[in-house]
């Protein structure tokens, strides 16, 4: 659906319930895709969106409920009555039902769960963090035994008809409930009836542990391209499976967590969420900035003579500043993305410092020329000139080591490398920068003051 | 597997085959899942990659091509004979042969085209831009009719045997081959032999065109949550299915773009890359900077005399602009996610706009304050610390119009929100910073020094 398409049926459910006509509110939204249900519900302020809350049914509020983003979810659904609550989330997946769960109090949680019919379900995905593999599985709807013929299988499903489409591989367990392999639907429907599942079966099946983190299980997914990951315990036991489709959220949450992380961001962050949490998620960040911005200051108001004599060195300064930030953030981005992706580790850190090192000598020799040149013909003085194209050499290999040390030294600290990095590198390139160009105009001050 | 045992496979291999051991090399890699196997082979240098190729079988090859990334497999696929390769392509993801084939000369692609038996399937791919549905897409192995029983379909499985797991949905197509319905394999499976396929399918199938943009078809995948996406021509005839573990690259592959772009980086850099690709890739755009850095430099230049007179604004007009940059960064990382992610639309920039303002002018009292407070202790100067909080507070609501104001532009003009849009921001921020700091100053000099 379109976003204009959506904007005008969030303003016309939202003229429906402001006259009084709930049922064509209700009508307008039931035509949809639950997908486009919560983006249109989404758009909606907060009292309409409780006017509906109470008109929908169960079952249409838990497939609006699973196609939120996790945050919105769980704000709209702690706006839920407990009573109603237990019976929406009947019908949501049982990770999903979970993930509310943990967020109400405890007698609270007991109260919804206790009216649930699914009950059993849910209480085993509990002890699990929403961001572990056990927090993102689902409970596996049937499982096969080795001993099955494919047509026993067959039959098993016709059975007990499982009502979601998540079954496109099933797994096999043995007699101790055992995971020991992994058939697609397709190998047993096209298999011969009486073959036994233990032949067709892939006794290779990759698995992981409940407290396998969420950036692993994606990335083991995206690696191995699975549609479904099991999740077993010590003994191997089948405890459940995480699918692609929650993967592929987490891949795009953890994309965005990166970037914001990089700039100082929390990932609780919305473009258009209250002005009041952006200020209180912005705020604490933005005066650490401020504080290494005056460190920076402070180093140049040890050059206050110089500048005071050759007051043209404030306008230079920040050229070799800003563009040591440019150039380190640059590497910084690359070492973030790759370390996260995989395609790096710690390890890599030397290889990766020699490759910048002569990265920024290279750019330096030409950025370097170039200030140098600007700088000469713009005020005429030489040895101007030499001390900006040669600070600004230096500052771009400072700004390539730092680039590579700070996201390898937050990995290695166990922090996420991207955590501020962003922050912490600017402050070194602009303090290193008015440092080395202030420092190398104030030892050659007279050459300058001459040149001039 | 782990990085650590890759690095060690990785070596071993390349022993064996300095050693002249080309069997044990081939063993080694053997026994890996072909995910593995490709990142293994992406450790060793370019010509023990040269004489595993001349080793392994063409599918075995194939496998090691299917799970690469796109630029390693062009590359390496790049170097493999041509003969060789019209039997490896044999063997790949027929997106993935046409992606191969894109990359050759013309007579090139047409001779190994020549040679291979899928020629067909993969010839229709061919007019499709990578980065379009249609050069996402997988020929679809099996159609069905809305007239067939689930029998009839089950039978006609097992005749085929597709040989892909890609089979969970099953497209139906009516007798002019326009698609007008879908079946997931478990309804298949689980309904009464006689039902009509008509009377389980799902007639509501979404479906893109094929020259559906990639990020169109991960943005659809994901909010109804699609392991297979349809592609149909003008006339809605079924063409091919994306799949979701193609998109899940896709969805890595423009979180990277959109992080890169936004610090002025090429999507082709790679952290282990050569030097030269990102001395290359850099240059331009470092130079750009350059120049923008210039400017804000040529703004403090116009007032050199404060400078020369009170030395300390050049101290503090970088925390200005530098608190103003890290402010405007964050409001535009906001932005850029909320675009890509299709959470927010150009026709948002209002609201936008009136919340970073608000955020903004509330971050800024406090920033702001904080700045005069600290610029008073440290310089026991009351003048400059007023000039200074003032303005801090105004480059701050400036950071959070430009913010807004870069990327929806970008949007506008159809160009991609994150295109260099840190540098255009920062820019914006010291230019302005600098003014307004160093204007102000100048205005009220007289105060300035009468306070020192």
């Amino acid at each position: 659906m379109e976003e204009v398409q959506v904007h005008e049926l969030a303003r016309n459910i939202a003229r429906a319930l402001r006259e009084g006509k709930p049922s064509e509110a209700v009508q307008a939204l039931e035509g949809l895709h639950p997908a486009d249900q919560a983006t249109v519900f989404r758009e909606l302020d907060r009292a309409e969106q409780d006017l509906l809350i109470n008109l929908l049914s169960p079952d249409e509020l838990g497939a609006i409920l699973e196609y939120m983003p996790e945050d919105d979810r769980l704000e709209v659904a702690g706006r839920i009555e407990l009573g109603t609550l237990s019976r929406v989330l009947d019908e949501v997946d049982s990770d999903v039902a979970a993930d509310v769960l943990h967020e109400l109090s405890p007698t609270e949680a007991e109260q919804v769960l206790g009216q649930m019919k699914e009950r059993a379900e849910v209480e085993r995905l509990l002890p699990y963090a929403d961001t572990s593999a056990g927090g993102l599985m689902m409970p596996v709807p049937i499982v096969l035994r080795p001993w099955m013929t494919a047509e026993d299988a067959i039959n098993l499903l016709r059975r007990e008809k499982p009502d979601t489409d998540i079954v496109y591989y099933l797994f096999v367990v043995d007699e101790n409930d055992r995971l020991v392999g992994v058939v697609s639907l397709r190998q047993l429907v096209i298999a011969d009836p009486d073959t036994l599942i233990g032949q067709i079966m892939d006794p290779q099946v990759i698995h992981v542990g409940p407290d396998t983190d969420q950036e692993e299980v994606a990335r083991l997914m995206e690696h191995y391209d699975l549609l479904a990951l099991p999740v077993v315990d010590r003994d191997r036991r089948l405890l459940g499976m995480v699918l692609i489709e929650d993967v592929v959220d987490v891949i795009e949450e953890e994309a965005t967590e990166d970037m914001f992380r990089m700039v100082g961001l929390s990932e609780e962050e919305r473009a258009l969420g209250p002005v009041s949490e952006s200020v209180r998620l912005r705020l604490p960040w933005l005066i650490v900035n401020l504080y290494t911005a005056f460190l920076a200051g402070w180093v140049v108001s040890l050059f206050e003579e110089s500048i005071a004599k050759v007051a043209i060195l404030a306008a230079i300064m920040p050229v070799i500043s800003g563009q040591g930030g440019n150039d380190g953030i640059q590497t910084i981005t690359v070492i973030i993305r790759s370390l996260a992706l995989g395609e790096i580790g710690v390890q890599d850190v030397f290889r990766l410092l020699r490759k910048q090192i002569l990265i920024a000598l290279a750019n330096g020799v030409v950025i370097g020329g170039l200030t140098g040149l600007t700088v000469a013909l713009w005020k005429g003085n030489v040895a101007l000139a030499v001390v900006a194209a040669v600070a600004m050499v230096l500052n771009m290999v400072v700004a390539g080591i730092f680039g590579v040390i700070i996201p390898v030294a937050l990995k290695l600290l166990r922090r996420d490398p991207a955590q501020a990095s962003g922050v912490i590198l600017t402050t070194f390139t602009d303090v290193c920068g008015f440092f080395i160009f202030l420092g190398l105009a104030t030892l050659l001050l007279n050459w300058i003051e001459a040149s001039g």
